[in-house]
């Protein structure tokens, strides 16, 4: 599990930063890839990577600003070229598949695979035998929403180690142990499988949030997660212009990531007006001295998500 | 006046070329910018340009395939964020006005300045007292036009030595003559202006075609050009894919240049499967192999069209 920064700056493109869109890949975890938010030329910054667009399987809209919609069109044609073919899921506020329905059909572009598009509410909006996603509105002057990925809690590995000690060998059996099943031995005795499985490993939580104002309800979406993804569009200086433009700043993002107790916050959709690196530290700077796990993302910044320990 | 090419890939985006737009410049001549055409991430190309989006007054669409149109909302936009307050013009087949609308409005963007949508037909769609336009179908499967862009005819400049010679010195006096004002002098004699202007000097030609099967039609609009864009979707060798997508070969394209009789052929539109330069000058040289006087574009090529001399 890992996240890509595809486009890490506001409003619109600067040659150092794309408007925004985040990958979050789940190849190990589901063979797929997830978008959030696909600001124009994101398939232009894919190239770019290893990325595959036939593997994008959901893309998660934050909210309708151009800024993170307007390379919807050309990514989805682009995955039909490029030979995609399983169904893509979207999810976003009313007025995503207006949009996207419009701009395929005026191009006369057929897809060769379906969309299904489901319009954002507050509450879970996807759940499956591995993983759940959350949906919850901020504050941003329109319907926008931040996303709590949940991966759920995987089985424990097998104990290898104290089946041998009781003189159990490799063999059939170790899976039928790994299953939770019961299992007849040689010499009569039975076994449980549930013995000899370590504890579950917790599953990771991701939270991706859209452009917003300082508000207690990131928490809720934040809580305890292992990497928060949040915006800071200006200095801790500038917030009266956060304030006005329904944006945070590095500090509003340091303060909801103190408060959710969460273990990374990844600064991102950042103002064109900090460029410099000295401008670009003095953020990071801003948000440490708030919350010191924090980075600041740059375009194409990959943020890997290990996999937790059977003991935590 | 220059052309500037901001893409000149086929269908979607390479690392070598973007999707078609083309950037008529016309600074000298009416202090604006006309484009051709406009790809997704033909506003991230600009910002590799000295080309400033609020100078963009006409945006000229040749036909509504995602590769030529995707672009518009983010430029419109981010020529909005910039400043852009004088309107501008959209001409361009029935359907434009309807995609940008709904990707404006649903992205709630409100613009600094007034759009008007022109919805091409053939014939003269612009004129004023320096330029003509005419728009003819050619022949892509869908709706598909070529343009014509001509400068008209200039005045000629004053004969400043032939005044000279008969005792006029530089004065008021030449402004009137060179407006073609009779103008008495101090010996009573009248002298008219028009005895002392050279001959007018010959508009150019631009011949601006988008994307097209191998058609008699594109000759009209080529005739004489100083220059003419045709697409060369494909190498002659690949003339069947050509027919059967409604493109062009590059001998198709020389074959139209070398019966208009222009001056200059420019390939554009080149499939990504042509990329390494062995592959790119074969193209130009069956090209050239009909018309000699023929290039091949690249991503932010230049080429300037020079104002003709008086005795031309």
């Amino acid at each position: 599990m890992n996240v890509t920064f595809l486009g890490t700056g506001a409003g619109i493109p600067a040659k150092a930063r794309n408007v925004t869109s985040i990958a979050l890949q789940l190849l190990e975890e589901r063979n797929e890839i997830w978008l959030f938010d696909c600001g124009e030329a994101t398939q232009h910054q894919i190239l770019h990577t290893p990325i595959k667009p036939r593997k994008i399987e959901k893309i998660f809209i934050t909210h309708l600003h151009g800024d993170h919609i307007y390379g919807l069109p050309g990514l989805l044609s682009s995955r039909s070229f490029q030979g995609g073919e399983t169904p893509l899921t979207i999810y976003g506020p009313k007025g995503t598949e207006q949009f996207v329905r419009t701009a395929l059909s005026v191009s006369h572009t057929y897809l060769t695979y379906s969309i299904e598009f489901v319009d954002v509410k507050e509450g879970i909006i996807f759940e499956d035998s591995s993983f759940q996603v959350k949906a919850k509105k901020i504050e941003h002057g329109l319907e926008s929403y931040g996303y709590r990925v949940i991966e759920k809690d995987l089985p424990g590995t097998l104990l290898v180690e104290e089946l041998k000690k009781i003189g159990i060998r490799p063999g059939p059996v170790y899976q039928k142990l790994k299953n939770a099943e019961s299992v007849q031995l040689e010499d009569g005795s039975i076994i449980h499988g549930s013995d000899f499985i370590g504890p579950s490993i917790k599953g990771r939580i991701i939270s991706i949030l859209g452009d917003t104002r300082y508000t207690d309800k990131s928490v809720e979406l934040a809580e305890n997660a292992d990497l928060l993804i949040h915006e800071a569009t200006f200095s801790r200086e500038d917030h009266h212009l956060a304030y006005d433009y329904y944006h945070s700043t590095t500090e509003d993002a340091a303060n909801i990531a103190k408060a959710s107790n969460v273990k990374k916050l990844v600064l991102t959709h950042i103002s064109s007006r900090y460029q410099s690196p000295e401008q670009l530290d003095a953020l990071v700077e801003e948000a440490k001295s708030v919350f010191p796990p924090t980075v600041i993302a740059a375009d194409f910044m990959q943020i890997d998500i290990p996999k937790k320990r059977s003991n935590l």
